[in-house]
């Protein structure tokens, strides 16, 4: 038998420097718990990981089964390469069982969580352009203000009702499946306290409880990322801009690609009187990742849980974020599971980064049990 | 018989520095222009105003009429303080029979221009606001976006076709009147000289020749002059950000005043559900200003033009821009007029701001012709 292994090395730039209580490059243990960049996403899984294949060979002798690593430094900037290696190597992978992937935490009920599938994103620039220079907004009354194109192609892309109103879009989203829907049943949504956390009054469209957890994980987004024309400091400066762009990402769900998306929006600007907007794709997009929620993989992964915590995890059919897990497992058939030793506040990608000790050893048993019953299976 | 005379002597910053070729604070001749800051806007017609009156002192004896002069330096702010100051000493300008005003220029034809009137402004910024940090837009599906509630709060405020579409707008503009009209008929406007100027292949709409002079004059706008949000930059960053803004100006026509048009806007945003979205007024308001285009200091500035430049003055009822002509003149029902010493490349506002050294010495002799026919008229 065996497991696949994906984690990476590379880490989000450390800014702002001002907002780390210790800095970010000296680790340092505090009120039991491990903060520096990097120690939640991906460096404490990685290295924990490494430790239980230590231990058991330290405790138990030979593994049971064989495992292969792939680990990576480019996650932080969308895998750029990931697929292509894969593509290249596929006889190293085509053995492979099952994969761990790379992330994963407690949720803040301590309930562990198993994450079986990653939303694809495409990240993208329009930009609109006007006269060849910034003007005088005395002449705003003839002549073309990108500012003003760039809102009104925005709003033809998704209304008031938070629908994506994209030409043909509709007909690219595939609904989650029963077993899907079933395994989102059990994800524990407190709306009240989620609210608080975030100081609102109400989630879009009012959606509470099971209907936050549905649209969360199962609807495609696009996200305004940023947003930029003209004069922006203080004070007024009353200039007609001759630029104006935003960066959008979609976050996608089954059936949708990246390649899908940027042509239907490409056509859909035509379509609409928005040929002059360009769209400039800066990041490398990623595919939709689903496995299976019953594959031999993930039902390791619930037994060592069950082993480990002494309680049920949580199945989670996919992750609100996206990653490359299609390039290295979908795309061959590999079933993943995604499970590690973050916690609600763990704040990867910013700053005072950390995990709790306890939490990073009892992953290492975590590690040392989906060994033991992932071999069985 | 008295003339007022407004000008003002503060300037706009310098800023970018680097695109001067000489110091913008040491004031330099070359090629017959004179370059600094604030040359052509407005110490060079305020300092040959001094030096008209003081020759024909030296030339002629006494003048042949009163003047006053209102001289202030606060008018690249919005001369917060004018209006309060012209209300206070209601009485020192009773007597006032027409004003001339700051700036002026001759057209790219060498035409003499004479401007009757300002459009008003109201210059507000629009904020929306989210949850209470910056979020990563995996949480998109569920937590609303203040940047897209700008983008459709924005584009219910005006359509592609430039119709400005908030609730009861349309009801405040007055359109200009037959004598104005016909006076912007003889507005020279070569669509595609001023095309090629600005890069452009059309103007809004495909308006062309005296269609274009009509919107330029007449038309109220609302200008996004600055817009932002979230990341903005290199690269992807795939942020759900918890604030947008945009800096708007709309400029005004009779009968708007800023107070109606920023209550409408209220109301518009109130009656679309935009009732969150903040409005912040960052400057001070300025009201529409036209002078009737037969009155005598225009007829007395036509007569000095043709008596100093042997043609006619091209009579334009408004600017495209604004300033505070309501609150020193209209308000007080004094006639006024625009006559200066610019021309098109003068550059105000910008890097090296100039004027030639000949429209200097000329407009000294137009001052004085002014003042001889104003004084008879």
């Amino acid at each position: 038998k065996t497991l696949l292994i994906y984690d990476h090395y590379d880490v989000q730039p450390p800014e702002p420097l001002e907002l780390w209580t210790t800095p970010p490059w000296e680790p340092t243990i505090r009120e039991g718990k491990f903060f520096a960049r990097g120690v939640a996403d991906n460096k404490g899984d990685l290295l924990l990981r490494i430790q239980a294949v230590e231990s058991w060979l330290a405790t138990e002798g030979a593994l049971p089964l064989k495992i292969k690593w792939v680990i990576e430094g480019e996650e932080e900037i969308g895998s750029p390469n990931l697929g292509k290696f894969v593509r290249a190597q596929r006889a190293l992978f085509k053995d492979a069982d099952g994969c761990l992937w790379e992330f994963g935490a407690k949720d803040s009920h301590e309930n562990p969580m198993l994450i079986c599938g990653l939303k694809g994103i495409l990240f993208i620039e329009l930009h609109a352009r006007g006269a060849k220079r910034d003007l005088h907004s005395g002449a705003a009354p003839i002549i073309e203000n990108p500012a003003w194109r760039l809102v009104w192609a925005l709003s033809t892309l998704k209304n008031e009702r938070d629908e994506i109103i994209i030409d043909g879009y509709a007909q690219t989203v595939r609904p989650p499946t029963a077993l899907e829907l079933e395994a989102a049943a059990h994800i524990p949504f407190d709306t009240a306290l989620e609210l608080e956390k975030y100081g609102l009054s109400q989630f879009i469209n009012g959606v509470r409880d099971f209907e936050a957890v549905k649209k969360l994980y199962f609807t495609p987004t696009v996200t305004i990322c940023g947003l930029q024309s003209g004069y922006t400091g203080p004070g007024g400066k009353t200039v007609l801009p001759n630029h104006a762009f935003v960066k959008l990402d979609f976050r996608l769900v089954p059936d949708q690609t990246p390649e899908l998306i940027l042509d239907l929006l490409r056509r859909h600007l035509d379509a609409h009187g928005f040929a002059d907007i360009e769209i400039q794709v800066t990041e490398a997009g990623e595919h939709v990742a689903r496995s299976p929620l019953n594959s031999a993989i993930v039902r390791a992964a619930q037994a060592a849980a069950r082993a480990t915590y002494r309680r049920d995890a949580i199945v989670y059919p996919s992750a609100a974020g996206s990653g490359p897990m299609y390039e290295l497992c979908q795309q061959l058939n590999i079933p993943a599971v995604s499970a590690g030793c973050g916690y609600p506040d763990s704040r990867g990608h910013a700053p005072d980064e950390n995990i709790r000790v306890d939490d990073y050893f009892e992953s290492i048993t975590f590690i040392r049990e989906l060994i033991r019953h992932f071999a069985r299976a």
